[in-house]
């Protein structure tokens, strides 16, 4: 254990890279999949399981938080860990995306953003320094400065004042930073839409802040996942090689062998449970939908080579019959199937980076993809 | 193990009784609670936590299960064990309960039921021959005889005219019944509605026929505990001692105190996960309502004592927050805590009567509910 951020690379190959990040609450390997536990809690999975799969660290949702049940009363219960029993690293984001898709009428000034809620429509205010201060009540041991993410396509003018915005609340945030306790880190977040000039000159000017991780926001808000990539090869060469890079929001396998491949080191996304809660199961065989009447009469697992549970020993017919139900069961299944395949991923993503092998990784994982699920029973 | 079904008292304590009921499928200890897993899973909860809280046997819903996914495909299958990961006894009941209170349009004549499926409409018949083969196809240790309910209060002469035709219904499925394989067991139901005339009739036409096992059926479906308990006390001394005694659809805690104090041996009952559901949990503190803002900033847990997870290692602040933001995880840990607690009372009853004390721990019980939840936090 250690009483100070920090992070190492271990090795590369090409632009990819594994290593680790260490914090007082343990070691995150990267590249490292966060799962999403948007009110403090993963979505039908028990914390002791999420970390059985292979999560270093948990996300939560910043503008959820603070709305049920507040920062000041996580804070008051000992912090986010203790009440959601999950003593490892969390990070948090910094509550702007959600404030902007998710809240009513709400009003961006220099100062910050006013809002209702989606819950009671009550009236709040996020400005830079109160997302902070949030983060830090909830006791994130990585933690978002407060940014303004457009949606794409998007004019360049408009993309240029947000990414500006952003920039001066970065300032700011990380100066509300200072106060908190040392061994948690801030990320700056990179943004300027899909425009090539303004997302570097964004990723320069946090580089030139000296923060210990920088996060690229903006993306996977609908854009086809070229575009998405391209600003990620255009801001990979503007980040220090030294801190971590999260690319926040991705993705699907695929988004991610791709996003590796180009230089990042984390993410986070709600659609392992999101999908396992409508009955679609990511495997190495590719997408497979529990819902279709293939599976109907099918005796065999997801994966009967997996080391999870809920791949390896529940057969597809029981799968397909609990979804047809609306069980329960079924979301609760499917969704660890889901986070466990994830890893899974990760720690294959990891091995063949260490062994110099992650092309071949990468093109071995997609074919079986490819190829698609085991041929049907005769 | 054995290859035969069989029941043996081991005690008794008054009119309560502890044993065990050996199936081919493993022992079940008496008092037995039963969890139901009406259409193949006992909601919000995987199979093996059921087993670790102590239940030896779980209760499937003949009429959900031939709706969906139908008792052949369960049969094609490998039978309902395998379906659903329980390699233990099941009960299943016959259909006819649900039948009678959730299917639409329905018909009962001398040769069965007819009704049209709440889940698509479809017509289907229900014989006592076809309840008996459906319960085979799923492969059910203990099966009940096909019977009709009445709803209480009830004029004399429908009671009469249900207990009849119920009773030529359990000659009927028992012959029927001759077909199965050895080691399984199908129970008579008593019923009678709350005329005791005939609820001694039923229970003696029933105890020549010779069944394995009896059920008392037709209570717990609306009216007040006082003539629930009446009617066991009127049945009881007309039931053979050597064989398991059967309350179907019971009940709260204090039900099954009261049920065991005049001879019952098995319970089954949705309450424990329904509530679960409902954010009532049931406690040796008594119910604790999880909604209550009283539990919001309180960090203990339910039960600190419990051997339960459930009970021991989630504070009240947090199951309340789960609630309240309708997460799938308060649910699950609501039933998860209630199926322990009932299973806990078990054990403390099968110990307490084989002690000779089951009058003081009958007491104690009460007292402990009477007394209420631990005092708010100052
Ligand atoms: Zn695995
Ligand atoms: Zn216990």
């Amino acid at each position: 254990m250690t009483d100070t951020f920090s992070f190492k690379v271990h090795a590369t190959d090409g632009t990819a890279r594994t290593g680790a990040i260490s914090t007082p609450r343990g070691e995150i390997r990267t590249p490292a999949f966060m799962p999403v536990g948007t009110v403090a809690t993963v979505k039908g999975i028990y914390p002791e399981q999420v970390r059985a799969t292979g999560a270093d660290i948990l996300l939560g949702n910043t503008y959820h938080l603070m709305l049920r049940p507040s920062a000041e009363r996580v804070a008051k219960l000992g912090g986010l860990h203790k009440f959601m029993r999950w003593e490892r690293p969390i990070l948090t984001d910094s509550g702007g995306f959600q404030v902007m898709s998710l809240s009513g009428l709400r009003k961006i000034t220099e100062k910050g953003v006013t809002f209702r809620s989606h819950v009671d429509g009550a009236l709040h205010e996020m400005t830079p320094e109160r997302s902070i201060e949030i983060q830090g009540l909830l006791g994130a041991d990585i933690q978002m400065q407060l940014d303004e993410c457009v949606s794409l396509p998007c004019e360049e003018a408009e993309a240029e004042r947000a990414m500006r915005l952003s920039l001066r609340w970065a300032e700011r945030s990380k100066k509300a930073f200072e106060l908190q306790p040392k061994g948690r880190a801030l990320y700056g977040i990179v943004q300027g839409g899909a425009v090539p000039r303004l997302r570097i000159e964004s990723a320069r000017e946090l580089a030139a802040m000296d923060f210990p991780g920088y996060s690229i926001g903006g993306l996977a808000v609908g854009e086809p996942q070229e575009v998405m990539l391209d600003m990620i090869e255009t801001v990979e060469p503007h980040l220090p090689k030294e801190k971590p890079r999260y690319l926040m929001g991705v993705g699907t396998p695929d988004d991610m062998l791709e996003a590796v491949a180009r230089g990042i080191d984390m993410f986070d996304c709600v659609m392992p449970t999101r999908s396992g809660r409508h009955a679609l199961a990511f495997t190495r065989f590719g997408r497979i939908n529990l819902k279709n009447a293939r599976h109907a009469e099918d005796s065999r697992p997801l994966d009967e080579e997996s080391d999870c549970p809920a791949l390896r020993d529940y057969s597809r017919a029981y799968l397909h019959h609990l979804v047809r139900c609306e069980e329960m069961l079924g979301a609760m299944l499917i969704s660890w199937a889901n986070l466990h395949y994830y890893q899974d991923l990760m720690r294959g993503i990891r091995g063949a980076i260490a062994e110099g092998r992650f092309e071949d990784f990468r093109r071995e994982t997609k074919e079986g993809w490819a190829r698609g699920d085991i041929p049907r029973l005769a």
